[in-house]
């Protein structure tokens, strides 16, 4: 054959797909027994469908939706019609919009500083070369922790800044680097389009599931695509590249794409030997980490109380720290979804399944203030940090000095290997989004080598999910933060002081009356 | 057979060896077609031998000293008879000590107290459980860049510190959690002891180069030892653990002793998956960045001018930061060994060979003062960063937030798999010494296993290799840090000037006289 794919995801099926219309002639190798990859669809009596892994898209995931219309799957809206819930120092507040408001005004300014301040450096980072961001050094030195102690003034923000790194890339922010993380939210259209349901990265899910893509695909290709076929070996040292598998098949290829976390790249054996640059690089990328938690109730008891079924929750002893109402968009299937994000599902993962159910429904029941929460009907979970062929989920991270060191040998090809996979985008990559960009672009640059690069667009937008711009107040972009303020009040003061001072020595007769 | 082992290392082969000392039946597979890991002595004409990896031992290495003394191969000290060079803004200066003396006042003091300090809180970290230590979440959230900035007042001892933790773990301060490294610096016995020639980790050699250790274990172990059999699964489903390696050949075993970097562990596919931990935990700790050179001269031209061949560079367009005479004990073949570290080895990795020898002769031409230095007669390197089985040297390093968070499952047993390698190691960790520590640490725990788990006294020291304890002196330890110094004459100032305040008033007869 042609060509061969180590694949999991839609990128790798997307690469596969076009390849074919190219009219070349790939065989796709997965290592699991199923396609999908980080989505995975599970289908049973109690949920119907429930998605364990990538579920969520939104407007401007264009490639991902269009895919998807293709082949007839459908979207629906997740649930915001309620009030979204709060939950911190132990009380609830129901809130519209997608950031909890804040009363106090100076944690109001410190807010609106800290989105509007990481927006602002995300400009300055070309999505396609965050190392070239004029301050790329600087910033790929400090860990976001580091960062936010510098923007931040109060510990409410401070706070607040945390769970926004650990619900957007299941990490904690003393683990990443500050320009890999502010490239993330930049190429991901920016703080709002990233962390809102409505009109952002969690507007919609796939009617029957996310993995039906991957499946519809699969079908397509036929017996092109082969399971439970995990590479270990990979040699190009001949005229064909030659590609084993742990069931002990070779295969022959022009040339290979590996879509698949730079991480898992390492589960391979090379020869020869991956250049330096790339060989250290994929030791340095760590997968994020996160356990996926459904918890299935026999009516959605919170929108009765005026709640849609988001809840973010700041609470330390809490193991969810972000959740989306999951109910069939037929009403049916009452569920919360809900995400034990990094330190907290690396504490949790040793409990038992029930132990954390248990946990998840004594946090909803308080964060919604009602009994119901405490009896489930049915409750799902997937732990990703448990599977050796994703390492952790969603996406991988970068820990600091690694983006301008080992940046750009991401996606660079080793010979007639080529880099597909979620982390190679530069456009919602960690998302289903970017596995398709990537796995598209991986096989134009493979049809270019046989010389048969067409000039398609792709990326034309399904006229049902458009995307609203975020409108910013002039308030918002001109408040001062908190550091400003008091500089301005420090001046402020020191005017008022001198004036009454001289008002003071005037009256007094102090100063020359000539 | 009885027991399989992937290894590289003396670590592995001393594992095997108390194994078959306790009549077990264990068979050693290598992934190279050497032995000796990350230890690689190299044969030729004009160098007669040369180590291109580890090298080093000194005091305190007993169990790496005994075994060489069990195999008759003996240590040289490395020259440190004439004055060292430290190399700083454009200009030499000679010195004899570990470290580079410091004549401003002010930079003293700060020098003092960043060595004080490191060692101080090294002493609170538990050496077999860092995790424990009672700051360690604290530090392990800093790099070592932000604890430098904490600790440093000068710009002189924060550059500095950034060249120690270069040639300490091969690494930035950026990419390293303050834990870990204080950690590291003191499981070897603080800054003196790990940074020091003479009575320190650099002191000795091995005469004839440090693979002869790894080449008489593997000798005595004869066929029990296979080469080339790199291991890509390890099925641990059935009565015995089946490994397999990419030569296609099955080794069936009671139990496996991995005695490799935890980052190599995911060469390896596992059935069953490891525990998420353990799974996460091999992703988050690369290994160092380094490329080890040695440039042949006729003459040791250096010793002729007062130099040992010593030399700290503190310039950031120098390619090479540490170097240390590699001249043979017999005074044959004049050589200099010099490290590209860290930053420095990615910049470099994309030059020719001829380039790097070029620009590392004229950095030892301006330190050294001498044009014999561009007149080299021979050149070796190595990049560790290229080797697939080694991933980098020396060791594997931990980003912020890594060791609290997974440090517990570093050599935790996951079923009949037991861990080795020097990662692993509490004395020495990163050097030979630790790789030995933690072969026979694993073997004993394979031994217990097997009820078969005899007291030895392992670790005697070997009488001609004596540590030395390091004296500090009254001032090194009671003098103020700069931070205090200023403090102390804010103070001293505003005492100063209240008594003055208070003579004036006395005068001018402003204070009440009664």
């Amino acid at each position: 054959c042609k060509a061969t794919k180590c694949d999991s995801f839609e990128g790798g099926l997307s690469a596969a797909k076009l390849l074919v219309e190219s009219g070349l002639n790939p065989v796709l190798l997965e290592a699991r027994n199923r396609v999908g990859g980080r989505t995975y669809t599970v289908q049973n009596k109690e949920t119907k469908w429930v998605d364990l892994g990538g579920a969520y898209i939104g407007p401007t995931q264009n490639r991902i939706l269009r895919i998807a219309k293709q082949y007839g799957v459908k979207t629906y809206k997740v649930n915001e019609e309620e009030s979204l819930v709060h939950y911190v120092k132990g009380k609830s507040y129901a809130f519209k919009g997608p950031f909890p408001p804040v009363w106090n005004p100076l944690a109001y300014l410190d807010y609106n500083n800290l989105w509007r301040t990481m927006d602002k450096m995300g400009m300055e980072i070309p999505k396609e070369a965050p190392w070239r961001a004029p301050h790329a050094e600087e910033w790929d030195k400090m860990t976001m922790h580091q960062l936010f102690d510098q923007i931040c003034w109060t510990r409410a923000a401070h706070r607040f800044a945390t769970l926004f790194v650990n619900v957007n890339v299941t990490s904690e922010p003393h683990e990443v680097s500050a320009l890999w993380f502010l490239w993330y939210i930049k190429q991901c259209g920016g703080t709002m389009r990233i962390f809102s349901t409505t009109n952002g990265g969690q507007e919609r899910k796939f009617a029957g599931g996310a993995s039906q893509i991957s499946e519809a695909m699969a079908k397509e290709l036929g017996d092109r695509v082969k399971l439970g076929r995990a590479v270990y070996g990979i040699d190009q040292t001949g005229d064909l590249v030659e590609v084993k598998t742990v069931n002990e098949e070779i295969y022959k290829a022009k040339y290979v794409i590996l879509a698949i976390p730079p991480g898992l790249n390492l589960k391979i054996h090379f020869n020869p030997e991956l250049p330096p640059l790339r060989n250290q690089l994929i030791h340095r990328v760590p997968m994020g980490s996160v356990i996926k938690c459904m918890v299935y109730y026999k009516e959605n008891f919170w929108r009765k109380k005026g709640y849609c079924g988001s809840m973010v929750i700041e609470e330390e002893e809490a193991p969810i720290s972000l959740t989306l109402d999951d109910t069939k968009p037929d009403g049916s299937v009452p569920a919360i979804m809900g995400f034990i994000l990094a330190r907290k599902s690396r504490k949790l993962a040793g409990l038992t399944k029930e132990e954390r159910k248990r946990r998840i429904c004594e946090i909803y029941a308080r964060v919604l203030g009602s009994e119901e929460a405490l009896d489930p009907v049915h409750y799902e979970e997937k732990n990703w940090c448990e599977e050796e062929y994703s390492g952790g989920c969603y996406t991988a991270c970068f820990p600091p000095g690694i983006m301008t060191q080992y940046g750009r040998v991401l996606r660079e090809p080793v010979g007639r290997l080529y880099f597909a996979g979620t982390e190679t985008a530069t456009e919602w990559s960690g998302y289903m989004e970017g596995a398709v960009q990537a796995g598209e672009r991986a096989s134009r640059e493979v049809r270019s080598y046989f010389g048969s690069c067409t000039n398609s667009t792709l990326n034309t937008c399904p006229q049902d999910v458009l995307a609203q711009p975020f409108v910013t107040t002039f308030w918002e972009r001109n408040l001062p933060s908190v550091g400003g303020l008091l500089k301005f009040m420090g001046v402020s003061s020191f005017l008022a002081l001198a004036t009454a001072a001289g008002v003071v020595a005037y009256k007094k007769g102090l100063l020359p009356q000539s």
